[in-house]
C-alpha cells in the first residue's frame, strides 16, 4: 500500500481488495497498472508492517473499519480517477494514538502555513488554536516546522486533540527535530499516514498528504504563507472538497504573509482575523434533515432543501456562499444541506463548488 | 452656497443658477426648499466670498468652467435627489492652488484612513503613495491627521500633485495643526472645498466631503482604518460611484487595521498590498471608443461594447469585475467601456454597480 493511485483504487473498488491484491501479485492487470505495480510486485510487507505498528501501539484503519471517517472522504471519492491521479480516497490509514479517528475529525479545522513563520504568525496561531480548542475543535496539521508545529503545540498546550498527518510512515519522525513533538501527539492525539511504516517522505507525497489534511477538516486555515508555500496546495484541496479555505492577513511588508494576501485577493481564500470568524465559516454543520426519508430531485424535496437544490445550476457548479445569497439562507444552513443532498446522491462537489449529479437516484 | 442640497441642485438644474438665486431671494420656492433656505435667505455673501478668495489667490470653479471635472461628477449626477440628500454634484468648488482641477484629477487615487495611524500604516502610505506618484498619479485625500496627512506629505515629498478636499472653507486650516501642510499643498497642488470661505467644519460636512474625495479619484484606497473609521464612508461613496474600493491588510492584532479587514471580509473593499495592484484595479481607463459615432442599444453596438452592454442584466446592476468575467475581457477594458456607454446614455451606476438606463437615447 503505497499512497494514492487512482487506477489501483478503481480496481479495488470494482473487484474488492483481496482480489485486487491477488491480481497485482499474479500480474493479471490492465495496462495502466502494470507500470505502477511492477517495482513492488514481489514485495508483500503486510505482515511485517502490521508487526511494526503493533510494536508502536498503532493500527491500520481501513474503509470497512467503524473508525474510518467515511463522511470526511466523500469529496475525494467523487474525483474522477483518470483526471486526478492524486485525488482518490486513501486505501487505508496507518494510525498511532489513543483517539478514534472518526470522532476526532468530527469537528476539525486544518491549521497550516509556512515553514518559515514569523513571531507574528506564531503568536496568531497560538491565539486562534487556543480559542478553537477551547470550543471543542480538533486541530489537523502536517507537523512541519513553523505554523504546523506551532498549531500542534498550541493544541497540546490546552489539552485539545490534534491530528498530525504525515507524508512518511508513522514510525518515522519528519522533520527529525519534531520527533518529540510527534511522540507527544501520538500520546494524546493522533499521528496518521496513508503510507506504510518505514516509508520515507518524498516530495510528491507531501502534495498527496495535503489532500488528507484538507479532507479530515471542516475547513482549512492558512495563518502565514509565502508566495511559494505548500499551504496553497492544501487550500486548493479544501476548495475542491467544497470546504471553506481561510487565510489570516498580516503586514504587507512581510513576505511570510504574501501568499495569504494573494489567496485572499484572488478569491482562493476568505480573510479571517480570529477564531469566531473561522467557526462562522467552517461550521458547525447543523444537520436537521430527516435521514429516513429519501430525497428526490424537484417535487420530493421540500423547504430549504428544495431551495438549495433549485439554486444549483443545470450546468456547472456554485460555491455555498453564492447559493446562500441566492436563496436567502445563512451559510451554515446551506453547508448543512449540501452534504445531505450529496448523501442522497443528488449533488456532488468539484473544484468549482457544488453541482447537480448527472443521474440522481430515482428513489 | 452651503454644501450639498439635492432639492436646490434640482431647482438649479431645471431653471438655471441665476433664476434659482432670484427664487431663493424672493422666496418663490417649492415647500421642500422653504426650510433649508430660510436661515440664509437674507445673506448674499457672494461679493465678500470672492474677495476673500482673490486675496488668497484662489478661485471659484463652477460647472460651466473649463476647469470643472465634469467627467468625475458623472456618478453623482445620477443619484436620485429625493433618495440621497448628500449625493448631489457640488454646485461649485472653491479652489486654491496653481493646478487645473480637471487635469489634476485625470489620473487620481484617493488615499484615506484612520486619524490614529500606526507606524506600519504611515510606512505603507509613504511607500505606496511614492510609487503611485512616480507613475504620474495624483493623490486625493482629506488633510486629516494620520493616513490623510501622511498621504499628502508623501506626495509633496516627491513633488507629485496632491489634492486636499476640506470640509471647511479653503481659507481655514482644519485641523489647525495642519495649517503649514495645507499652505504647502496650496502652493504646488490644490486645496478645494464646496463650502465658501469662512465656513467652519461640521460633522455632517465631513461625510458630504467624502463623496467629493471619492468622486475626484479613479479609486479609493484605505491604508488603515479602525472599526469606526470615517474611511468606510469614503469607500461607500467610491462603490456607489462604480469606482474600485481598495484596502490594505495589516496585522490582525492591530486595531488600526480592523476596519480594513472587515471591509475586505465583507466584500466592501478589495485587498491590495502595493501600488501595482492599486493601478491594476483603478485604471488607467483606456478610452479607445470612437466618440463621433453615436451608441445605440443592441444592433448599433459592436465588438466589446456590445458584449459589455449585453452582460448587463435587464433588471438590477453588476460590478465591472463580474461583467469582465462574463464576457471574458480584462477588467481595464471593461472599465474603459462602461463610462463610454454612460456618456452615450446607455448605462448608469448605482450603489450595486452598473445598470442599463431605463430610456436610452434613440440616436
Amino acid at each position: 500500500m503505497q499512497g494514492p493511485c487512482a487506477a489501483l483504487s478503481s480496481l479495488i473498488e470494482s473487484v474488492g481488495v483481496v482480489e485486487a491484491a491477488r491480481a497485482v501479485r499474479e500480474c493479471e492487470l490492465p495496462e495502466s497498472l502494470l507500470g505502477p505495480t511492477a517495482r513492488r510486485r514481489e514485495i508483500d510487507s503486510a505482515a511485517r508492517d502490521l508487526e511494526v505498528m503493533e510494536r508502536l501501539g498503532g493500527r491500520l484503519v481501513t474503509p470497512d473499519d467503524p473508525e474510518w471517517p467515511a463522511w470526511r472522504m466523500l469529496g475525494l471519492r467523487q474525483l474522477e480517477p483518470g483526471r486526478d491521479r492524486d485525488g482518490a480516497v486513501p486505501l487505508a490509514l496507518w494510525v498511532r494514538g489513543p483517539r478514534s479517528l472518526l470522532e476526532s475529525s468530527e469537528r476539525a479545522i486544518a491549521v497550516v502555513g509556512s515553514r518559515c513563520s514569523s513571531g507574528y504568525g506564531e503568536h496568531v496561531t497560538g491565539e486562534i488554536v487556543g480559542d478553537l480548542a477551547a470550543q471543542g475543535w480538533t486541530i489537523v496539521s502536517g507537523a512541519a516546522f513553523g505554523i504546523d508545529g506551532m498549531a500542534h503545540r498550541a493544541a497540546l498546550a490546552v489539552g485539545a486533540p490534534t491530528i498530525a498527518v504525515l507524508a512518511c510512515g508513522v514510525d518515522r519522525a519528519y522533520p527529525a527535530q519534531h520527533e518529540r513533538l510527534l511522540a507527544e501527539i501520538a500520546e494524546t492525539g493522533l499521528v496518521i499516514s496513508e503510507y506504510p511504516p518505514g516509508t520515507v517522505a518524498h516530495k510528491n507525497q507531501f502534495l498527496a498528504r495535503n489532500r488528507v489534511i484538507a479532507a479530515l477538516a471542516d475547513g482549512t486555515l492558512v495563518v502565514e504563507a509565502g508566495l511559494r508555500s505548500g499551504a496553497r496546495n492544501t487550500v486548493k484541496w479544501a476548495r475542491r472538497l467544497g470546504r471553506p479555505a481561510l487565510a489570516i492577513p498580516g503586514p504587507v511588508t512581510a513576505a511570510s504573509s504574501a501568499g495569504c494576501h494573494r489567496m485572499i485577493r484572488e478569491g482562493e481564500a476568505l480573510l479571517v482575523t480570529r477564531a469566531d470568524e473561522v467557526i462562522d465559516e467552517a461550521g458547525p454543520l447543523r444537520l436537521s434533515l430527516p435521514t429516513t426519508q429519501p430525497f428526490d430531485p424537484g417535487d420530493r424535496l421540500q423547504g430549504n432543501e428544495a431551495s438549495v437544490y433549485a439554486a444549483l445550476p443545470e450546468i456547472g457548479s456554485r460555491q455555498p456562499r453564492a447559493i446562500a445569497e441566492t436563496v436567502g439562507l445563512d451559510l451554515p444552513t446551506v453547508r448543512a444541506i449540501l452534504p445531505a443532498l450529496e448523501l442522497a446522491g443528488l449533488v456532488g462537489t468539484d473544484e468549482n463548488g457544488w453541482h447537480r449529479t448527472a443521474n440522481p437516484p430515482s428513489r
